[in-house]
């Protein structure tokens, strides 16, 4: 799977802004390759792009209508069949991060076979992987970790990508969730891979490389979420990562979606991903530590980074407040 | 699923054996509901049962069709299908324990259709699971867990459950993988299951109870396994085990698999897993060591158990040679 650039959003009929939040970060990182939104009537959703017609965004040379809108049932609504069928007849192809699948509509299934375009179902891989083989590769890894789901580790793993790359290191940020896939225009949601083939598609996503060259890989989940802690031990025995950071979201008062689960000790949850890691890297290490502070004033976001960095030796940042730089310079 | 008892056990063409397993898995556990065995020109393997005819079979009562052989590739072979058609045509439900689905081979599914007999694949889970929850549940929970994968876990629970039984103890067995599946008659291959959901499937197969039944849950892989250690940590999350139990083969020089992985130290290994259980049950506790020492002979055999019983504190034995009632003492 390689999705085609550049992308028209398309963002339904979204009822607030939160419901385009995977269109949103899109444009955040890739601005370059969304070149205009697509919005129906009662849409309350914006991002900041050109307001564009299918035919419009087609004579611009759109190739992709990224489906970038959640909504409750995570299915295609017939509110948004008919434009994604207009889109397959214009020649785009279609790519989608909702549960329900774009070929579970059989006109939509219809229209692209017709058209002969591409429907990319992303939260739903159709590889096949092979079993983990644990193989050492060549080529360096990076992977965050999280204290929780939903803390930044998606945004900690581009900061990097973007801080290395703009220093002339060679560095690849490997998509494990959908919203990251539309931004790399490939991977894998890992979370959706058949239980077995976690660790393989992880391999299979993060390949031999030049040994000067860093995958940067998407965390998934965290080790202490009782839901999706499989998730992450699979995905950390698969990335082999030399190095590690660890994310935080210090207002968080329990596990996302688990209110009887308090968030884990930073001390105690780098152990346990460390001593996961070590089992496929025995020179896995971790790098730093970046926090959200996002639910915190200045004053108090800079105290929090200076006691952690403190407490734990390690550089600790706010990727959106103080960028990941000294992340990087530990490397 | 709930597999319909008794049952025909087909052998097909098995060139051996060790092709066999899964049937002889069930027999050994279950013989009270293995009629017969169905046998095809050249097979090589036998269960010691009586050979029967379709007919024979199923004037005798059998209800289902055991596909309880493994062949290269994992797919119903032509030799099989007719085999299979002609016992649906009879009534009989289809069980299979290999990779390819019954269904794909079209006359089969056809014949099922028209007859209105049950195919079961019980490698693929068609059923839906929630997410965990994690939330405490009613009754109690025993998991066996291993230094590798096939150490004797389900061998282990099962003769867990039969000792409390014999001692009229209130316990289940929890099928988790395919054999064990053919002999509780439902259960969820969990390694099959999609990965967000390894938890969440585990709640599911092992939910709330009277406060003093036991479940006994089949166990999976291990968490030293660079493979398929993500299984393994999302089913202790959603097993919630009050009790668990070190599974473990002293011959076995390197991990299953991975000549390049060497098997954990068995005091680190029970320290991951307690770390793993004791996010969603506080008071996981090891209950006892169960040691598959087949590759030994009576001295040296004893000698290991009572080391390592020595050693850590903890009831340790050979379920096969000397029981599990040192450890059912320790509940």
């Amino acid at each position: 799977m390689k999705l085609q650039t550049p992308y028209l959003m398309f963002l339904g009929d979204a009822p607030d802004q939160l419901a385009a939040k995977t269109a949103q970060g899109v444009v955040d990182w890739r601005p370059d390759i969304c070149i205009g939104q697509l919005k129906l009537e009662n849409c309350k959703a914006d991002l900041g792009l050109a307001d564009l017609s299918l035919a419009d965004a087609a004579e611009k040379g759109a190739k992709t209508l990224i489906v970038g809108v959640a909504n409750r049932g995570g299915i295609i609504s017939d509110a948004w069949a008919q434009t994604i069928i207009d889109a397959i007849e214009r020649g785009f192809d279609i790519a989608s991060g909702l549960h329900g699948r774009l070929a579970d509509t059989p006109a939509i299934a219809a229209a692209a076979k017709k058209h002969g375009c591409a429907l990319y179902d992303v939260r739903h891989p159709t590889e096949s992987f092979h079993v983990a083989v644990g193989a050492k590769r060549s080529g360096k890894r990076l992977l965050p970790v999280g204290t929780d789901c939903s803390v930044g580790k998606m945004y900690t793993a581009l900061a990097i990508e973007k801080e290395m790359s703009g220093r002339g290191l060679k560095a690849t940020f490997r998509a494990t969730g959908q919203t990251g896939i539309f931004i790399a225009g490939q991977g894998v949601s890992v979370d959706a891979v058949v239980a077995d083939f976690i660790s393989g598609a992880t391999e299979a996503i993060a390949p031999a490389n030049d040994p000067d060259h860093w995958d940067i890989i998407e965390g998934q989940g965290s080790l202490f979420h009782a839901s999706y802690a499989g998730v992450t031990m699979g995905l950390i025995h698969g990335a082999q990562p030399d190095a590690l950071v660890l994310c935080h979201e210090p207002t968080r008062t329990h596990m996302r979606g688990l209110p009887d689960f308090p968030l884990p000790d930073l001390g105690l949850c780098m152990e346990a991903n460390l001593m996961a890691a070590k089992l496929t890297n025995p020179d896995a290490r971790f790098v730093g530590i970046a926090i959200n502070t996002k639910g915190l004033d200045e004053t108090a976001a800079c105290e929090m980074l200076d006691d952690v960095a403190a407490k734990y030796g390690l550089p600790t940042v706010d990727p959106v407040r103080s960028g990941v730089a000294a992340i990087v310079d530990n490397l």
